[in-house]
Parts: C-alpha cells; structure tokens; sequence
C-alpha cells in the first residue's frame, strides 16, 4: 500500500512524476502507477521534442500498454513521434479496434506505409475494417474472436479455446466471450469464459451456452449499437452480415468510449459550440475560436432581430422608459425556462429514455409544469415591479408577460429537439443559447403586444 | 433472426408488445425481447392497478431478471407491489448490490420486514452493506468475491472456484475476476477467468496472476471510485479495509451505472435546474416545477439586479433611445460566451481530464481565445449597428462594448467552476443560466461606462 492516508491507489507501486522518465525502467514503474487520464494528462503536455525523446523510450512491452491506453489523438501523436518500424510492431501488439481508430486518424500516406510495414493477415484485418465508414459500428469492432462449435464438450472447448487463443488477440480484454457458431461461422449462441471454468468438463456446450444472442448489422450507428449493448447489459454486442455470419465484436470498453466520446460531443453541443473532438487542455485557442465562433456568429444574427422589434417600439419605451428596465429580466427568466426543459429532454433523449412517439406525453407535462412555474413567477414579478416603483399598470404588464413568456418558452423548448430528431439533426444542437435567442426577439414582441392592451398610455402609439 | 430488415436484433426471439402481457409465458417471452430501456419505459407506464396485476406474473425466474435490468425507481416500485414473501425470494436472488440500492429507496418498515423475511447471512450482508454511507464506494459494492490463495495451481484454482460458486453470488456478471489472498484475506493479486482457462493446469497461480492490483477504500466517493476504475480499465475494483482485508469488489456494471447517474445529474444541473432523481418521463409536472423553480426564482432575484442598473442609466436611455436596442443582443452574446466555456469546462472536470492545478492553463487558453472571439464579434457588432442605421458613436460604443463582454464572460466562466470545486461545490451548479445572469447585469454596467467614455451626448450626465 503505497500510503496509509490514501484513498485510492496500486498496491506495491509509487507514484513516478513525467519529470522522472528519463530511462525504459522509469517509464514501466509510470505506466503501473498510473491511470489513463493520468498518462494522457502528463504525455499530453509534452513539448514536441520531450515527447519524441519519451517515445524513444518506450519498448515492446511499455509502448503497447501505453498506446492502448491514452486517448486516440494522443496514441495517433505517439505513432507519428516513433519510427515507423516501432510504429508497426506496436500496433502489431494492440487490439485491433485500437489500431484501427489511429490508422484512421493518420494521414493516407502514413497509414498506407504503416500497414506495408505491419504487413501479413494482421494489415489485411485492418484494412478490411477501415473499410467500413467511420460511423458505422462495423469501423468499431473486434474482428479476433473465440469461435467454437456447440457438438463439442466444455473440456474440448478449453482445449480449443487454448489452441486459438494464439491468433486471437485482445487477450487482454476482461469478459471477452466465446461464440458459439455452425461450419459457415454462422452464429447460434455464446458463453463466457466464467461458464466454461464452473461447468462439469463432460457438460455439452450446446446446454451451457446462451442461445438468443442479441446481434447487429455491420452498417448501424457506432452509438445506436454501443446503446443497446448497455440496455441488454452485454460484454459484448456480434456483428453479423445479411447469412448470420460473425464478423467481430463490438466489445463493452469500446462501446463506453463510444458512449463517453458521444456524451461530450452533445454536452458541448449543448453549450452553443461545435465539439472540439480533441481533449480540452490539448484544444488550442485558434481550434477552440474555429468551434466556437460559427454558432456566436450565427446566434448573433439571429438575435439582432430584437434590435429590430425594439426599434419598432421605440415610440413605446420613449412613452413608458419603464418598460427597458424589465427587457433583460423577462427575456433571461424565458431563456432560463427553456434551457431547462432542453437539457433533461436533450439528456433524456440521448440516453434512449425518450422518443420522438413521446411528443404528446412530453407536451401535456411541459404545459403542466409550465402553468406551475408561469404562476410562481407572474408572483415574483409582481413583487419585484412593486420594488422598483413603477406603478400597478407596468406592473400588471410585466407580471402577465413573464407567465406568457413562460409557457411559450416551455412550448419551443419541449417542441423543438423532438423535431429536430425527426429530421435526423442530433437534438443536442438545440443548446441553451439556442433556446435564450429564440425566446429574446419573439418574447420582446409579446413584452410590446401585452404592453399594449395593457397600458392606457400606449393607446394612442 | 427476427426479420431481414431489421439493424439490431435477438437471434430467434420475436418482440412482444406490454399490452400482450397477460401470463407467464408472455412476461418471459417479453424479456428475451425487450432491452432494459425498454422494459423500464413499458413498465414504468403502467397504471397502479395494471402493476399490480403484472407483478403477479412475475415467477422466481422472471423476477429476478427484470428487477437486476430496470431502473432503481422502478425495481423498487415492483417490490412495493409484490407480496413481502415473494419480493424477499427475488431480492436473495438478484446481486447483493442491486439488491441493496432496492432496500435503500424503501421505507424503513416495509425495508426491516424484508430483511427479516430474506433472513440468514443474506440479509446479514444486506445490512452491512447498507450501513455504509450511500454516497460512498461500499454502499456500491458487491460483497461476494471469489478468492483463492496463490500458492495453488491453475487446475486446483479451477477446482476451488467451481465449489465456491454456490456462495459466490454475481455469477450472471461477466468478467467477474477471482483475487488471490493471503490467509487473513488480504489483497495480494488477482487474475480473470479467461487466465485460467488459457493456463497450463500446473501453472502456479502466483505466476498467472497480477501482482500490483488497484485498490479503493471503502469511503471513498463512489463517483470517484467508479472513475478510477474506467480510468485504469478495470472489470473491477476491489475494495480493502486498513488491514488491506478484501471487503468486496465495484463492478464495472456498478460503475457505468454511477457514471451515468452522475453525468444525467450534472447536465441537468447545467440545464439551471435541480437534478429530477428519477427518469424523465416518469417525473410528475409537480416534480418538475419543484426542481427548476428553486433555481429560477434565485436566478431571477438576480437578474432583477438588471432592472436597478437600467433605472440608474434611465436618463443615458432616454438621451440616446438607440443604445437600449442593443441591449438584448449585447448580453446575449456575453451570455452565449461564457456558456460555451463553463459546459467544456465542467464536462473537462467531471471526466477528470481537468483538475483545480490546471487553472493557469484554462486562464491563459481562455484569455487567448476571448481575445480572437473579441475581435470578431466586435467586427460583426459594426455590420449590425450600421445596418440599424444608429451613427457612427453609437456603432463605435457597441462594438467596444461587445468585445469587453466577451471578455468578462471569459474571465467569470473560466474561474468560476474550477472555483466552486476548490469549495467542493459540483462546477455542474455553474450552468448557462447562471453564467448568463452574472454576465446580464455587469455587462450593462460595462456597456453603459463605455456608452459615457465614447457618447459626447452624455457629457453632460
């Protein structure tokens, strides 16, 4: 234990500082001390030179362990820091779905001469699985697999599994699985390493497997297949062609990357920006401008049109000042609305929980709470226009537009990611700011029109 | 396979509709189908009275399984509609720590009449585990581990885990790992059920197993324990006393389903409202409005802030009617600025991959991009202001002004939610609304000090 007072830690193993790996024996003792956020953190704020001088560090065992652990922006840096035969032998030596998200972040010319170098039926794999567009889940998979047929007895299965785990790779995956499939590799059932070690050795594998598998074609959504390997609680999701055939595996830790890597897509989405698609502290100012400045820019258009709206009634606010006072606070209380209902409905939808046949069961309880939530803070107007003395006719404007806004926001807002949705546009997009700008103009002309029969001073404008 | 067309499927098992669930072989036949989202989604929409008639078709078998895939709130809803006797023989027969979340969420009456009727060490356990504090890794974990010590060999280890599986509960987890101890039952390593299937039966376990397990003590908060364990790619993490005594292990399972509590938590949070606690759709609108209106009504008490600053500019207002059109948009965009950054920010920290020591980095990173994101909406402040035809001073105040919110948004959402975590407050509270409101009222501040320093019509004021 590496510390009385710790809380979490290695048994056996101090911690080693980035600044100390200056020989292959200290980055070993690293990489057993240290997690993988750890290691991307430290190797991520490398300078060019000290990470090419780290990399020149790494062996056949520690570079590896390292490629397969960090980020793949981060993995694919390290590759193109290395020399290519290294390069070669250490993607020989990691999962294949690993290799294969690096090539696909290389260049063509780099990838093309590392596969050469690879060579074998390892770069013929490889290929075959950049093939498959980036998104689909087939780009994801684990094409090694333990394939066993189920005529066979749990005793000659060990036996099987024994001779092919040479070929197999991802080894070092915990709850792999084994499938059992017919002479054209169709798939029938599977079973897990831990049903093999408690069965008798006489029991068939025909009694010991499990025989509905839940599968997925090859072309499905990376994130659509990573979901339903969570919602059917799986080590591992098959991916089968158009005859039942087996071509790999999506494994659990790949689908948690998917899921996390699509989980951080959408919660940046949903902050107004494009996805950096690059850990945050690696993010330079220039990229982070580039993601942020296109929805500013285009949020900033649409929100001019409440200079329009308030040009319009600028006879108005001359009449009655008192009306600017309460502009930030009636469009900010209906953005806030909005953005609420947003995130859980955006947060709900991602996750599966909600779907778009939901519409109306949302509506009917968006429209409930919004009442709720619209009296309360008609209330709390009333009492902040009171505060600020601006007599009860302002006040009763005031109060009754923040209702209106209210449920008008809470309207847009449960509306809008269900459509989008159905438009196959990811309804993350739909952020805050988004919501806050649709609300500020169109809540601005309701502010004016409630004013307006309201107010007798305006009567004549 | 269920249908030719279909993308994602189970071998041989045709779907089967809630409204058909009117007998045993129905409710099984619908669970060889039905994913947990699903089964949570059909179950969680059924009437009081059509649950109850449900839950009378559940068997010893089917129990079970349905109460291990759905959600907490909904597997402890089927528990309260079972009778005591049978909800007892499912809760000894589902996972000791999903059996325990279960017991937390019930009332403490009907919780001890349970435990009593489940009785034996079961219920022993049950009660140990519950004892911990819930936010804490052991209220978490799964108590039933399997152990062997390391001076055996593979095949007597084989023998030794097949006679401990009648104890060893857990079993329908896969990737479930054994731990090597030592006599008083402390950690030394571990290893996986595969290793011992791929080992040599003569093959000392000591040399089969992993030597520098990770560790986590039993306090240690679970979200904290269940990121280290995605961190150093773990099935699971164990958990030991000061003794380094083995106490129980964190399921990987345990620990997606923390990570996925926490960040629906954290995006609602983000959302400016409070988290629901329980699934989106079965979330009554009295629920709803009980959770967001707290943060609204703080937000809007300080957004009225705005009110009382517009009054003290009342006569730069009525001097210059143009510079209240600019008013939405100007805080607007400080707005949109700093939620864009808070939302990377906080997701950056709740994966961890940003820590309170990074503070220097953020600053100089968000600095650096507030001053290009300056520049170009101050360029586009131009356009809009000379289109609104409102002069070339007012045009020249607001493109100033827009660059000095983009700024402060900068600063403030870059300092705030690391701030909050050095008072260990969740960063997640920092939401767009609540940035938004920050930025309302000293951005108008801001926009009329430099309406003074640049406008000679208020000279005089």
């Amino acid at each position: 234990m590496k510390s009385p007072g710790l809380d979490v830690g290695v048994l056996g193993v101090l911690p080693v500082r980035a600044a100390q790996l200056d020989s292959p024996e200290a980055v070993d003792a690293w990489l057993r001390s240290a997690g993988s956020v750890e290691r991307s953190r430290q190797v991520g704020a490398m300078s060019r030179a000290r990470l090419t001088s780290f990399v020149s560090l790494l062996d056949a065992t520690t570079g590896p362990e390292l490629l397969g652990s960090i980020d793949t922006d981060l993995a694919t840096r390290i590759v193109g820091a290395a020399d290519t035969a290294q390069a070669a032998r250490w993607m020989k030596a990691i999962e294949t779905d690993e290799a294969a998200e690096i090539l696909r972040r290389l260049s063509n010319s780099t990838r093309d001469t590392l596969l050469d170098q690879i060579g074998g039926p390892q770069a013929e794999v490889l290929r075959e699985v950049l093939r498959w567009p980036p998104t689909s889940v087939a780009a994801h998979m684990l094409p090694d697999v333990f394939t066993i047929p189920d005529s066979i007895t749990a005793a000659e299965a060990e036996e099987l599994v024994r001779t092919q785990s040479a070929q197999v790779r991802g080894r070092a995956r915990h709850g792999a699985l084994i499938y059992v499939t017919d002479a054209e590799r169709r798939l029938i059932g599977f079973l897990d390493f831990q049903d093999l070690v408690l069965a008798h050795p006489d029991q068939p594998i025909a009694e010991l497997s499990s025989q509905d598998p839940v599968w997925v074609r090859p072309l499905v959504d990376a994130e659509q297949a990573a979901q339903s390997l969570v919602d059917y609680d799986l080590a591992a999701l098959p991916v089968i062609d158009d005859q039942r055939r087996l071509l790999g595996v999506l494994t659990a830790d790949a689908a948690a990357d998917i899921i996390d890597t699509e989980a951080t897509r959408a919660a940046e989405r949903q902050g107004g920006s494009e996805p950096l698609e690059v850990p945050y502290l690696r993010a330079s100012p220039f990229r982070l401008w580039r993601k942020r400045i296109v929805w500013l820019l285009v949020l900033f258009a649409a929100e001019a049109y409440t200079g329009t709206v308030l040009r319009a009634f600028e006879d108005e606010m001359e009449a009655v000042v008192a009306l600017a006072f309460f502009i930030p606070l009636l469009i900010g209380t209906g953005g806030n609305t909005g953005t609420q209902i947003t995130t859980t409905l955006v947060r709900a939808m991602g996750t599966g929980q909600v779907r778009l046949r939901d519409l109306p069961r949302i509506l009917a309880k968006e429209m409930s709470t919004g009442f709720l939530i619209a009296a309360t803070m008609a209330a709390a107007a009333i009492i902040r226009a009171w505060t600020l003395g601006v007599g009860p006719e302002v006040t009763v404007t005031v109060s009754l537009t923040v209702a209106a806004i209210v449920l008008w926001a809470s309207l847009v807002a449960s509306v809008l990611p269900p459509l989008l949705k159905k438009c196959r546009v990811d309804p993350a997009v739909v952020s805050g700011p988004m919501i806050a700008t649709i609300v500020d103009g169109t809540g601005l002309i309701i502010y004016f029109l409630i004013a307006h029969a309201t107010l007798p001073q305006l009567a004549g404008l």
